[in-house]
């Protein structure tokens, strides 16, 4: 069935699109209640955060847009030592989307929420005129395990770790729009168990962000920036797998500026280090984790490269991969 | 300045516009921090909410996209008898938009945060293809200053109130796209203050929705429906200006049909009816607020006409007016 645009009105069309698919796959006692707001009940602070979804194409090896759309805002709010509890979802929904393809959306992100241990608990359906894309908003409520951890926090000699392979999911999405013929699938996947493994575990974390647009030399950049400090890397040590790699050398790609979205760093004192990393090891998504490098005195980015020479990384400019999440 | 394709890179660019065009007008020490979330004090139950808005045109007598999306979601949170506090807001910018009119949008939304008392604490933005358009996402966290106000919980006997006349906004969104001169502006505002003052004067209120998108007829068939009753409303009870009433007329328009952005129903037991339609007028956005009907045993919605007679009145099928918000 095509959506057109009288699913939009608020009507009996919006409602039974809201019926037949969101509250089916969505499913629970807060969302079922269909009042204006949800009723929740929180203890202490609250991490809350927001995220919109673009991605082109839909759908990819390794996941779809509502895949991403629950990652996304599950992760942002994980970054904050924060347990993700409740999300809210709002569609904007292109008239001419097939009915199929928002059912097959909704039940991905039913999957990954659950995955996740969050539960959607209020959403809302626009329709615009277009081509069928959909796009997608999500937030997100947590409850703050940790406090303090910020990426105003980093201090000189902590330790850097990064949970695994760079440029997977930019090079997934960027395989299907070039229809190039790989095995490479988006690393999209919720960040939440590693870092609750570290918290557990009692180690300090300064500051934690998941590395997505912009990609890490973006994301150290505004450690460097955020904590006043420099941030110094290893080339050498950057995981990035063999097929990636073969990726970015044809196309000239550096996957330093490539998207992930299964991706964080952590930054710890040096001591909790290498007790960091088996953690992140352990992890089913930390399965390659790595130390990257440290925090020094100073400003900005460096980074020694393979060859041991010396070069400063700065923050992506221009328009890397549009849509990419 | 045309904002294109690279300003949702997540890189320079991306950093710039928010920056340049949201930091500034939503400034406040929690967003400023730039964190992967916000993190607040809430104390006790919250309310919680999201809306997208996709109104076309964006500018209109009366307000704008920004000046809805802040209404849209604190008024989400006012129905449920919360205190809106704190907001999230997502942009998806299409490129060829002018940054002008995206500093236009987020000055009026800095203004109506302000009057309805909320922060901005999140935010996020992306780029995608198209001719200029802006859409927004709000979501929302608020207090629950009453439990037990729900669309389940009318009773036989109670009284519904509307704030005040309707389809002001429908009438105006369609004026200006239909080029049509009039006076018509939309009645876009926040509500809470109207429900502050319900509550704070001890009216026992049973239900409140705003009347949106699928206007009064729909909110009341939501009512009968959930609160499993009959909703009896008098047609000549209901608030429509003159100039409201000409425009239906010439255009072969339904008032309750037509939506409205900064008017509510209250459900309250019949003893309380009088005082709180007094409050209600009392209040600048329910100056010409009315008893408009009860709640009976049954189902559906019936209404006693102008003329005398009596007819069930329906959900609206259909498509009303797309991107009316």
């Amino acid at each position: 069935m095509k959506i057109d645009i009288s699913y939009g009105s608020g009507g009996k069309q919006t409602s039974n699109l809201i019926n037949d698919i969101f509250l089916k796959n969505f499913d629970n006692e807060v969302l079922n209640r269909l009042e204006d707001a949800a009723v929740l009940d929180i203890k202490g602070r609250i991490a809350y955060t927001t995220d919109s979804f673009v991605v082109t194409p839909m759908f990819f090896k390794g996941g779809n847009i509502g895949k991403l759309a629950i990652c996304g805002t599950v992760n942002d709010l994980s970054m904050m030592g924060a347990e993700p509890r409740y999300l809210t979802a709002g569609f904007i929904i292109e008239a001419g989307a097939d009915s199929e393809v928002i059912e097959q959306i909704a039940h991905t992100m039913k999957i990954a929420a659950e995955e996740a241990g969050v539960k959607i608990v209020a959403g809302d359906t626009k329709v615009i005129e277009g081509n069928g894309n959909v796009y997608i908003n999500t937030s997100g409520v947590g409850e703050i395990l940790k406090e303090g951890i910020s990426i105003q926090n980093c201090r000189e000699q902590d330790v850097i770790l990064l949970s695994g392979n760079l440029g997977e999911h930019h090079a997934a999405i960027m395989s299907e729009r070039m229809g190039i013929e790989n095995n490479i699938a988006s690393d999209c996947a919720p960040l939440f168990s590693i870092v609750s493994d570290l918290l557990e575990n009692k180690i300090n974390i300064r500051c934690m962000r998941d590395v997505t647009r912009g990609g890490l030399a973006t994301v150290l950049n505004e450690v460097s920036e955020s904590s006043k400090c420099r941030v110094e890397i290893e080339e050498p040590s950057l995981p990035v797998s063999d097929e990636v790699k073969g990726f970015c050398n044809i196309l000239g790609l550096d996957p330093l500026y490539m998207a992930n979205e299964g991706k964080m760093i952590a930054v710890v004192p040096p001591e909790q280090a290498e007790k960091a990393l088996e953690i992140m090891r352990n992890n089913h998504y930390g399965a390659n984790a790595a130390i990257i490098g440290r925090i020094t005195k100073g400003t900005g980015v460096s980074m020694t490269t393979v060859l041991g020479g010396n070069r400063m990384v700065d923050i992506l400019y221009g328009e890397g991969l549009p849509r990419i999440c």
